[in-house]
C-alpha cells in the first residue's frame, strides 16, 4: 500500500491562532517525560550524567570544557523555555525547535550558531520511512542537540568521546557539532541503499513478473525519494554557508571536515538524482510491458478468430436447409469441403506468419 | 465539476481604454458600503471605532500612537482618493490598490512602504478555493490595510491588540504590518491541509476504485496548485527585498520576524510543488489502471472468445448437412465429437493458464 | 483547422543575398502608399495633419514643442531612408524597421532611444491572431512611430491629445512613448482574455462531448500561446532596462509608469504560463477520455460476445446431425437446455456485475 | 529513413592514441589537392589568385591593404601546419581547425582572433542537413578561413569585394570577418525555411492522412533541429564575446554588426525552440490520432460483432434438433423469429446510437 | 538483460561507524598485491622501475627531476597511510582515495593538488561499461596516481616518456598531470563511440524489426548515459577551476591544454545530452510502433470479424428447422443466398477500402 500522505505531512491548525513565538510543540502528541542527558569532557577527563533540572548545569564562559546536552523529546514547553532562557535565545529559534515541520535552515546567532537538520530512517517492517527533525545549537563550549524521540543514533559519538577515539576530545565544540551533522548525513546513504535494493528488486520484478503492484511500489517509491531530497537538498546550501561563515565558533581545521560533509551530501543529492532518473526508466518499461502484453493477447484472439470465423462460415452455408443445394448430394463433398476449409486454415496461418505475430 | 477558469481570472476591457493612473476599480461587481475601522494604539491605551469620513483620523507625524485603517472594499473610488490625498500617494498605487487582478509586489514608497498580498480561501460547500487580494501601507506610525471585502481574517489581530497580547502594542507599525502578513501566509497552511486533504482522498481512490471523476478532481487540484503557487511565489521574493530593505521603517527586532515569515513562504513553497509531484505520480497510477482494467477485460474476451469459437466450428462441421458423412452414422460419433470438444477447451485452458492470463 | 505555420515566420531568401545595411522589405507584400500622420502638440496647443514629403516636418532641437510622427507602413524604401537621413539613423536600424520579422529590443542611440515592439490581434472571423510589428523611435521632443499597416490601436492616444487629457499635453516625448507601449500591453490583455474564453470552452467540451476537432483547437491554443510569449518575454528586459537606463531621454515621473507596464508584462507572462499549464491539463485529460472511452466500448463488446459465444455453441451442438443424440429425442430436452442456457448467461452477468463491468 | 546517426558524429579512434597538438585530420577521408585563394584589397585596388605555396603570400605587418586566404580542406597536414608557422599559432589551434568535430568556439589569441563555425547545408536531394566547420582567424590586416571542402557560400562575398559594394574596401579586416561570420549565420535562416516548410507538410498530412512514416519524417526533423540547436547556440555566447571583447582588432563600427548578428543568432534561437516545440505539438496529435483511429475501427467491430451475435444464438437456437420444439411447427413461427431478431437490432442501434458510437 | 544497478553503487555501512578520517577502503573486495611504479625523468635521462617500499623513492624539493608515482590499488590502507606521512596530507584526503565512490573532485592542498576522476571502459564482452576512479595527486616536481586495479591505460604516457615524444620530458608535473587527464577524458570519446554504435544499431533494428528486446537495451543505455554523465559533468567545473587557478604549480602553457581538455569535456557533456535526446527519442519510436502494430491486428481482425459474423448469421438463419420457411423451397433459394452473402461481404469490403483500413 502506498504510505498515506499525512504521515509526512502534519498541519497544525491550533498553531496558527497563536501569535508568533509562541511555544507550542507542533508534530505527533506525545507525553513522555523528556530526559536530558549532559556530557562534560576536556582532552582528559569526561563525565556523563543525567539530569532532571536544567540549573544544575553550569557552563562558564572561558571554560575549556566542553558540555553536550542532549535532549530527547521537543514537546515539553518548559525545557525548551528553560534552555532559551539559560542560552538567551530569541522566543522564534524556540519555536522552531519545537515545529517538527520546521525547514532546514542554518542561522548564525549572537554568540552561537543553530541548525535545524532532519534523520531519516528506513522502518524495514513497515516497509516505509520516518523523518526526525534534529535541531544543533552549539557556540564557543558547548552544544545542545534536541531529537524528536529517544534514539541511538549519536551513540557512536557518545562511545567515540568515552573511548577518547577519533580527534573528539581534543577538538573543540564545533568539531563535536560536525559530528552530529556527519552523523545524520551518513545515515542518508543507509536509505540510499535501501532505495537501491528495492529499485533492483523492482527492475528484476519487471523482467521475470510484471505485476500491478510493481507500479504501487514505484510510486512509493518516487515519493520517498521526494521526501529525501527535500531533507537533504536545502542542507548543502546550509553546510556551504557554515563552511564560508567568518565565524569564530568554527576552527579552520573543522572547515576541512565540513567540506567533507558537504562532499557527502552532494553525493546523496546526485544519487538521488540518479534514482529518481532509473525509476522513471522503470515506470516506462512497466507501461510499456501493459502494452506488450496486450499485443500478445490480441495477437491470439486475433489469431484464433480469424482462422475460425471463415470456416464457421462455410460450415454454416451447409447447415442450410434448402431443398437444392447439389453439393450436399455429392458423394466428395464433405471431404471436399474439409479440404476447403483446411486450405483456407493454411493460407491464414502463412499470413499471420509472415506478419510476423506467430 | 472543473471550477470555471473564469472564476479566477477577469480581464475588464473597459479599463484599457482609459489612461494610466486613472482610479477604476476591477473585480466582480459590488455596490456595499465601505467600512473603514480605526484602532488607534500605544503601549498603555487602545481605541476602535468606525468611521465614515476619513477627515475623522488625524495622524500626527512624531505621535508615537500607532494608527490602523482598516478598508473592508475597494470598490468605491471616492474613498480610495480621499486616501491617496490624504497620504499623498501616487495614482498609480491607488490603480494597483482598486485593480484586483493585480500582480503580487513591493515597493518603497517616499515615507511608506506598499504591499500587495493575496488571501486565499478554501470553501467546503463549493469545494473550490477563493482569492482576495490585500493591500497595507504602512509608515512611521500608521498602516492601511484594503480588503476585497469584510472579513474576519484580522480578527485575531485586533484580538492581540485589544487584550494586549503578543508584542502589538509595544512594537511599532512594522510589526502590526509584519503580523497582517503573517496571518495570510498562515492561511496558506490551511489551504495546504486542505489539499494534503484531498489528495490523500484521491490515493485512497485510486486503490480502491478508480473511476473517471478522478480524473476532474485531480485536474481540479493541479490547477488550484496552480494558483497557489502564482499567490506565494512572487511573495518570497518581495518578504526578501523587505528583510533586506535600508529603509527606516523596519526595525532590526522586526526582521527576525520577517524572516521567520520569509522560512514559512519556502515552506509553503516547497509544499506546493511537493504536492504538485505527488498528485502527477496519482495521474500516471490513474492512466495507468485504465490501462491495467482494459487488459483485465481483454483478458476475458480472448479466454472466452478463443476457446468457444474453435468449438463452435466443430459443432457446425457436423451440423452439415452433407448426405455422405459417415461419423454422423457411428454410435459413438456424438460422445466422441463432445471428447475431441472438451480436450480442445482443455488443452486451450493450459495454454492461457502458462500464458498467466488465468 | 489549425492555422498555417508559415503566416507566421516568413523568412525572406532574397534578403540573405544583400550586403547587410541594405535596406529592403522583409513581409507580406504591399503596395499601398504609406500614410504619414504628424502632431504637433504643447501644454496649450496642438496640430494634427497628414504629410506626403518628410521635409515639410521641421523639429528645432531645443524646442519644448513635441512631434509625433506615425507612419503607416514599412514596405516603402524611400520613406524610410528619408527618416533615417533627417534623424541620423544608423543603416541597421533603417533595416530592422523595414524587416517585420525583426526580434523585440530596445537600444539606445545617441540621442534617441529605439524600440521595436510586435502588437497582436486576434481576429474573431478566422479565429486565429495576427502580429503587426511596431516600432518606435524617440528623443527629447519626438516620437516617431512605425506601423506595419495602418490601424486604429493609438486612436486612444490621439483622442487623450487632442482633448488633453491625462498627462499628455503635459509631459514629454518620452511620456508619449511610455503611452504607445502602454496601449500595446493593453491589448495583451485583451488576446489573453480571448486565449480565457477559448480554453473555458475546450474545457467544457471536454466534459460534455470530447470531439477529435478539441485536439485540434488544442493545438491551435498552444501554438499561439508559444507565439504571444515570443512577442512578450523578451518586452519585459527590453522595458526594466528602459526603466534604469540613465538616459536624459527619460524622466524619473516617467519611470514610475514605466514600472508599471513592467507589472503588466509580468501579470500578461504569468497568465500565460497559467494558460500553458491548463492546455497542458487538458490535452492529458481528452487523451484519457479517449483511453475510457475505448475502455467502455470493449466492455460492451465483451459482455455481450461472452455471454452470447457459449450459448452460440451450445444450440451449435444441439444442431449437429448424429444419428445418435439420446438428448434430441428427450420431450423436455429443448426446455431444459434452454434452461441451461439461460443459467450460464445469467452466471456471466453475476461475474460481469462484480466486476463493475456493467 | 532516418538519417544514420554517425553521419554526424564521426569519434576517431586514431587520435587518441597520439600526444595533444599533433596534427591529425579528423572527418571524412579525403584527398583531394588542397585550395588555397588569395584577395588583397584596399579602399581602390583589389588583386585575386589561387596560390599553391603559401611563401608567395607576403604579409606586411603596418601595410593597411587587407589578405584574405581562404583554404578550401583542411585534410593537408602540410598546410596547416605552414599557416601555423607562418602566423606563428599555437599547435592546439591547428589541431582545432583540423579537427572537424571541434566545438564551436572563439579565442582571442595574442595579436589575432580564432573562431570555430558550423556551416549548415541542406540537401534537397537526399533530404537531410550535413555540417561543415569553418575556422576562422584574423588579425590587423588579414583574415584567414579554412573550409572543409571547396563550396561557394563565400562567392557573394568575393563578389561584394571585387565589385566594391557594401562597405567592405573601406572596412577593416575586422569588417570582412564579420562578414564571413554573417554569412554563415544568414545561412541558417535557409535551414528554418526548409524546416519551416517540412514542418507545415507534416501537419497538412496528419490532418489528412496520417501514416506511420510521418513519425519517421518526426524523428528526422527532431535530431536535425537538436544538431542545428548544437551548431548555433554556442555561437551566441561567442558573438556576444566578440561584441564586447576590448580587443583592438574589432572597430567600434563593426562592433555594431555584430550585434545586428547577435541579434541574427538569437532570432534563430528562437525560431528553432518554437520548430522543437510545434514538432513535440505534432507527435501529440500524431499519437493521438493513433489511438481515435483504433477507437473508430473497434466501434465499427463493436457494433458488429454485438448485433449479430445474439442473433446468430437465436438462429442457432431455432436450429437445434431437438423433437419436441413447438415453434417449429406454428405456422407464423418463421416469420415471427424474424420480426423478433429484427427487433434485438433495432433496439441494439438505438442503443448505439445515444452512446454515441456511431 | 539491464545491467544490476547495484553495481555501480555500492554504499558500505561498515564504513559509516568509523570516525571520519579513519582509513578504510571502500569498493570490491580485494586482496591482489598492490604494484607501485615510479618514473623519474628530466629533459636528457629517464629511470623506470617497480618499488616495495616507498621509502626507496626520494623527492628533494628542488630538484627539477620529475617523479611519477603510479600506484595500481586504493585497498591497501598502509600503502596510503605511508603515502600520507611521505607527502604530508590530510586523512581526510586519504580517505577520499581510498573510497572508490568519491565524488569527482580538485582540492588545491597546501604544495600540490588533488584531483578525483572517473576512467570509464565499455567491457564489449559484458556488453556493459564499468567505472574505475582515478585520484591524481601533484606537486611541482611530483606526481601520484592511483588507479583502482593495475591496467595499461597508461602505458601511451610511459612510452612517450620513454621515447621523449611530446612535450613530456621537457615540460613539468603539472603537464605530466594534465597527460594524465586528457587520456581519462579521451578514454570518454570511445565510450561515446560505443554509445553510437549501439544507438545507431537500435535505430535500424526499430525500422526493420521492433522487438520487446528493444526497450530493454534503450533503457540500459539511458542509464549508462546517466552514469557518463556523472562521472563528466563535475568534471567540467574541476578543470574550469584548474584552469583558472592561481596556483605555482600549473605553468601558463599548461593551461592553454587544460583548455583544450576542458573543450574536450565541454564535447562529450554535449554528445552525452544529444545521446540522451536520440535515445528518447527512439524511446518513442518503440511506444508508438507497439501501438501502430495493434492498429494493424485490430484491423485485420475488424475486417474478418465483420465480414462473415454477418453472414454466419444469414447461414444460421436459413439453417433454422422450422417447417414454414418458403426461401428453402425455391429452385434459386441457395445460389441467390449465396449472391446475397457475396453482395454484403463486398459492401463491406468496400466500406472498409474507403475507411483506408485496407
Amino acid at each position: 500500500m502506498v504510505t498515506p500522505l499525512v504521515k509526512y505531512f502534519q498541519f497544525n491548525k491550533r498553531k496558527i491562532t497563536e501569535p508568533p513565538g509562541t511555544l507550542i510543540y507542533v508534530g505527533e502528541e506525545k507525553t513522555e517525560k523528556v530526559g536530558i542527558t549532559v556530557f562534560t569532557f576536556d582532552e582528559t577527563n569526561y563525565q556523563e550524567r543525567k539530569v532532571d533540572d536544567l540549573n544544575e548545569i553550569v557552563i562558564e564562559k572561558d571554560n575549556p570544557t566542553i558540555t553536550w546536552i542532549n535532549i530527547d523529546g521537543i514537546h515539553d514547553t518548559k525545557i525548551i523555555e528553560a534552555i532559551g532562557n539559560k542560552f538567551n535565545l530569541h522566543p522564534l529559534i524556540l519555536e522552531d525547535i519545537m515545529n517538527s515541520e520546521q525547514r532546514i535552515k542554518g542561522e548564525e546567532l549572537e554568540d552561537s550558531i543553530f541548525l535545524v537538520l532532519k534523520m531519516i530512517y528506513y522502518r524495514p517492517n513497515t516497509k516505509n520511512i520516518a523523518i526526525e527533525q534534529i535541531s544543533i545549537i552549539f557556540g564557543s563550549n558547548f552544544v545542545i542537540s534536541f531529537q524528536e524521540c529517544p534514539g541511538d543514533i549519536f551513540d557512536l559519538i557518545r562511545d567515540r568521546i568515552r573511548t577518547g577515539k577519533g580527534r573528539f576530545r581534543k577538538a573543540g565544540a564545533d568539531f563535536l557539532a560536525y559530528s552530529l551533522i556527519d552523523t545524520i548525513v551518513d545515515n542518508y546513504f543507509i536509505i540510499l541503499e535501501s532505495f537501491g535494493d528495492r529499485i533492483e528488486e523492482i527492475e528484476n520484478d519487471l523482467i521475470t513478473n510484471p505485476v500491478p503492484e510493481t507500479l504501487q511500489i514505484i510510486q512509493t517509491l518516487k515519493r520517498e525519494i521526494i521526501i529525501l531530497r527535500k531533507s537533504v537538498s536545502p542542507l548543502r546550501e546550509v553546510i556551504n554557508n557554515l563552511e564560508r561563515a567568518e565565524s569564530e565558533l568554527i576552527n579552520k581545521s573543522t572547515k576541512i571536515y565540513l567540506r567533507d560533509v558537504y562532499d557527502h551530501i552532494v553525493n546523496v543529492i546526485d544519487t538521488e538524482e540518479l534514482f529518481r532518473d532509473l525509476i522513471s526508466g522503470n515506470l516506462d518499461i512497466y507501461l510499456s510491458s501493459l502494452s506488450r502484453k496486450m499485443n500478445e493477447i490480441m495477437k491470439v484472439l486475433t489469431i484464433i478468430a480469424t482462422i475460425f470465423i471463415p470456416l464457421t462460415f462455410i460450415s454454416g452455408v451447409y447447415g442450410m436447409n434448402f431443398s437444392h443445394m447439389p453439393e450436399l448430394d455429392w458423394t466428395w463433398g464433405y471431404p471436399l469441403i474439409l479440404l476447403v476449409m483446411g486450405g483456407v486454415g493454411i493460407v491464414m496461418l502463412i499470413y499471420f506468419w509472415r506478419k510476423k505475430w506467430m
